[in-house]
């Protein structure tokens, strides 16, 4: 039988859930201290949803579930090859909630202020730092288009990343109405706006070449690409200039406010950055979207918009939402290298007590006793007692007693 | 698009998510007490490792998940329609466990004492309270054939049961070795002994009637059965009488010693009783198998036992292991109940800071300040202020500043 996790997943050894555990708990903490409330979906969604999620690229990264016994078999034999799967696992946890909303509103607060802290599987091209499950950690506000709730999710999120100390980091921030601007007043179609993002997007990594080139393969006509290159020469564009190349007004105005808001919340720890050039991939962005960068180390640690459509998809009824989501693999990643050779001062110490079996009994009910000062693991006694005295120390446990002998011998 | 959770799946509300958080919270802090490890190991699992685990029943409720891609069209164009599938969701956490601990046991101390709190999925026919994910709390010992693990594991979990509150529960107790010595002196073949097995753990639900009329139906020699009926009309068996029938006597006297030292432990909170009809349905198990029941609430809440031959299917060697898992979900059930309309006095108050959007992050600022004593949510004051105030009142807070005012008003 294969040793080895599932290509893409991880197992955890002891130290590293206990940092995962104490890192979560934090930012669940910090989360609920300011007003969020938890709650738990489930990893399995329908299908369908699935499908209509207007996820992006990540539709194709679907992890589907097969039917089984006759529902299996007969679509089979019959060759309804698109009918073998009718659940699949979550890509994010945007899906869930909106669901989730939808199915619990008249419980919930409006607006309503939400916390998922939870798994979700992408069937990714294996590579360093992609895993195929991961943990996301995302607040949402449900139910209010007003700016105070981008306000309120970039300080919160930011909140949180400071109080596991990750570090310096930045916000980077766009509104989608802003790069429709410019791309309406360059000439593109509103119906390829889509297709020219997805190439916008690459502008860091393949530059304006790169992308006046793809534009060119994708048949966009040259004189439209040609006006397009004038707004790549001159990015990154300013927050006062982004106007003149079409930027919409009010989203510039929201920014502006986002930006003095969080900053003077922030009190200089952190600053928000407009960046025209921050796309993001999901298709169900529909206004502002941020990410969070670390400045010490390279790539996005958290990530959102707002998606004021998606809900309406459920209900019926349009429900206006925005929310921040922070990849919790590449902040375990990060943290996890700074906290390798650093235990913890707040953990509780460890003590083992050391039996024989017939006492065994006894020994646990005065392993009790030491419980409310230590964390106390009871072990056999081993035939070489100083090589298991050894292994203990090495392993972390702070001290030993020997049943019987009642007193506590610290290592060291 | 559907907006009720997957068929047997659950969404957690938040007073639901806060119940189930501080419960797992609880169990994972007395386990750490008492010297287990957390671990994290993933949700998908081999196929075939899956398929090998002697899951019982089990291994007919896993969820498989498709190729994709060309291996997925090749498999289907191909009709090698039984290789759709190389990955699954796990039933349990003990499959997972084995093959962490084949993967990382030179990082492991011998012997390891691990705990897994995480979901598991069976895609069982759905009812109340069969839920198709779930969540179990496990802790195993690996790597000692001590029956001081079993005294250790069931003492552990019961403190577990005690610490959440679970009310009056009893542990029952049975070893596969007394069993298969029962039924080879009454004639069965060692080969039929899962078969019979199968049958007997019905006993309390058709009766030795219903036992005897399955056991002809499967087709075994009419003196057998008629031996084997002198001893269910004996059931329940006590300990001393059981060697009579056949049981083994190591056995007996592992389970004597294993019920007398959990009790001195329990102190009378609780007793081991040996029950030879507890057979448990997964076939790794080789020796003492065991399941806590409460005596409030019909239905074990955990169970577990020895399965000394698992782990050797990954590592080529004999490693001997034990475990007990509690039903998480079953807890829950029970305790949702119990709590539904009690508010915990150990969670801080929560109050709300009222502002005006123009007013926002300086508000974010003060709530700053009263967050060291209160969970603080910032709300946008709405029109109708006093339905506002009412609302908030019957969602849990505890008072509420108007921004600008700067004196906290508590709700009754």
């Amino acid at each position: 039988m294969k040793i080895t996790s599932v290509k893409g997943t991880n197992d955890y050894l002891p130290e590293e859930a206990a940092l995962r555990d104490r890192l979560q708990a934090t930012i669940l903490r910090t989360y609920t201290n300011c007003g969020f409330e938890h709650i738990i979906t489930p990893a399995l969604e329908d299908g369908e949803n699935l499908d209509k999620s207007e996820g992006g690229e990540n539709l194709n990264l679907i992890f589907r579930i097969m039917k089984r016994g006759d529902k299996l078999a007969n679509a089979l034999s019959e060759g309804r090859f698109d009918e073998l799967s009718d659940i699949g696992l979550r890509y994010d946890l945007t899906l869930p909630l909106c669901r989730f909303y939808a199915a619990h509103r008249s419980k919930l607060p409006t607006p309503a202020k939400l916390i998922q802290i939870d798994r979700v599987y992408r069937a990714e091209r294996p590579q360093k730092g992609r895993d195929r499950e991961f943990v996301q950690c995302d607040i949402d506000i449900i139910g209010s288009d007003s700016i105070c709730c981008e306000i309120e999710l970039i300080a919160t999120t930011a909140k949180a990343l400071r109080a596991i100390n990750i570090g310096n980091f930045r916000i980077r921030i766009n509104d989608r109405a802003i790069l429709r601007g410019v791309l309406a007043k360059t000439g593109f179609d509103p119906k390829d706006f889509d297709s020219v993002c997805v190439t916008f997007d690459k502008l860091d990594k393949i530059g304006v070449a790169g992308v006046t080139a793809e534009l060119t393969e994708k048949g966009f006509d040259a004189a439209t690409i040609d006006a397009f290159r004038s707004f790549l020469d001159a990015c990154p564009v300013s927050l006062d200039d982004i106007v003149s190349f079409g930027g919409d007004l009010d989203a510039v105005e929201r920014i502006k406010t986002i930006k003095t808001a969080v900053e003077k919340i922030s009190g200089g720890a952190y600053s928000v950055d407009f960046d025209v050039s921050l796309v993001r991939g999901q298709g169900y962005y529909t206004g502002t979207v941020f990410e969070a960068e670390s400045t010490e180390f390279s790539g996005a640690i958290g990530g959102g918009g707002r998606y004021d459509n998606l809900i309406e998809k459920f209900t019926g009824e349009h429900v206006p939402a925005v929310g921040f989501s922070i990849g919790f693999e590449r902040i375990f990643s990060i943290l996890r290298e700074r906290y390798a050779n650093v235990k913890e001062s707040s953990e509780r110490k460890k003590i083992a007590v050391i039996c024989e079996p017939d006492t065994f009994a006894d020994a646990y009910i005065y392993a009790d006793t030491l419980r409310g000062e230590y964390d106390v693991s009871l072990a056999l006694r081993a035939k070489k007692f100083g090589k298991q005295l050894a292994r203990l120390e090495e392993s972390g446990v702070a001290g030993y007693v020997v049943y019987g002998e009642n007193n506590i011998v610290m290592f060291q």
